[in-house]
């Protein structure tokens, strides 16, 4: 079965519609629940517990890295020890009184950010320590979730995430890829040249519909976010796939030309 | 296994640690999503799609029915066809201009109200009906969740209650209740007579830890709420249970004396 994909414009249209109150009445936290908790369940089928323990979760700035953080959570629950590498939470103390600025100033953009924040809280309470050093975390972990950009990206990498991307494609350890692997222009797939051109994850996990970069991706392909609707998936012409059982997850078979889609 | 039961007093405050943005670091969205996910999975387990699929799910005012409607989300994404009986949700168009206000003026409780409004936004979108009469809709029914009522309550009944409860309890399908089968004294048990006093639900789902009431309580018995930590569960002085794989639910073996804890 071939998914059709969905443009990083539609991509971002269909957030809007789950999370206007009037239209889809979902909240960034619920949807970002499930997010991580259907990357979790992609973890769990490609490196079973027994497999691997040791999972290294590299989070980005914005809801790509906010489903790592859930995820890591739910791994956590499931008997895997996570690390998380989160170089761009705003890591200075005065971050937090700026965020009690923004709670009274900019309501929408502080709720995004505290959600991060309390995602944060989660895991500490989880004793899931955050690293600061990525190379030495690349060599103590089983396996790598990239968290770092979805399907908003479009280029070019900023720093420190030129160097991030690097280490990440030199990797000896297997890489789970979230909504599209990072650096990769969701539309038009990896940079020609520098960090991620070389990039390709062994799995990958799109969240509600592939996205068009997925065409470039050979691996273990999974879809997540079982919360779409027959409506919302005419109005943006997706096929929605027959999720089994309570999964939160279905994996895309093999194409015929080799590939996966 | 025999598990601990926390008390209402305890299971408030521990609601109330869980929330606290630098204690647990949950929203209520958080965890609704995750209790009423764990919900619809045991009833996956007692009710399988194909052995029973209009499920009639009632909900009270507070976070219980909340856990219900989310629960009812995710029933009809696996397949089932649920329908929903939510008498005191507010049904008065005012109540929408009444909620604007307070999004202004009460940030807390609005935030509540509006975790359930937007909950039934999303069950609209599913086409799932909100039904207005009880009995009828028992009867064309395959079984019933019981979402009234859950750790707080602690009684008198209040109409429409006791009539909606005595409609449930003489029941002919299989119910399955939240936290607590509803009309019970969290503490003490069903009421010595009236409504409830004879309700004993097939089966139920605690949340977190079962309540002092489950030792009055015969049947299939199940655990939710994979998200507590050893700190917690060691500060309320719970037993967390192996949850098996990815399962957000486990079930409870039979008790020697033939009953379920």
């Amino acid at each position: 079965m071939s998914l059709k994909a969905i443009s990083s414009k539609d991509a971002a249209s269909l957030d809007k519609d789950l999370m206007d109150a009037d239209i889809g009445g979902w909240s960034l936290d619920q949807l970002m629940e499930l997010a991580g908790l259907s990357v979790s369940q992609a973890v769990y089928r490609v490196h079973p517990p027994s497999a691997g323990k040791n999972v290294l979760v590299v989070c980005g700035p914005g809801n790509n890295g906010g489903d790592g953080l859930v995820a890591a959570r739910h791994l956590a629950q499931y008997g895997y020890t996570p690390s998380i590498y989160y170089p761009k939470e705003g890591k200075n103390p005065l971050y937090q009184v700026f965020i009690r600025v923004l709670r009274s100033k900019q309501r929408r953009k502080k709720k995004d950010k505290l959600t991060n924040q309390r995602l944060k809280t989660q895991l500490h309470n989880l004793s899931v320590p955050f690293i600061t050093d990525l190379p030495p975390a690349i060599r103590t972990s089983d396996f790598l979730i990239d968290a770092i950009f979805g399907f908003s990206f479009g280029g070019p990498l900023r720093d420190p995430f030129p160097t991030i991307i690097s280490q990440i494609e030199t990797a000896s350890i297997p890489v789970l890829s979230v909504d599209a692997p990072s650096s990769w222009d969701v539309e038009s797939g990896p940079p020609e040249s520098g960090p991620g051109s070389k990039f390709m994850p062994d799995a990958l996990i799109s969240l509600t519909a592939p996205k068009p970069c997925v065409r470039f991706y050979r691996g273990r392909h999974f879809l997540g976010g079982r919360f779409l609707t027959d409506a919302v998936a005419r109005k943006y012409g997706l096929d929605v796939p027959a999720y089994p059982g309570v999964d939160q997850v279905v994996e895309m078979p093999v194409e015929a030309d080799g590939g996966r889609l």
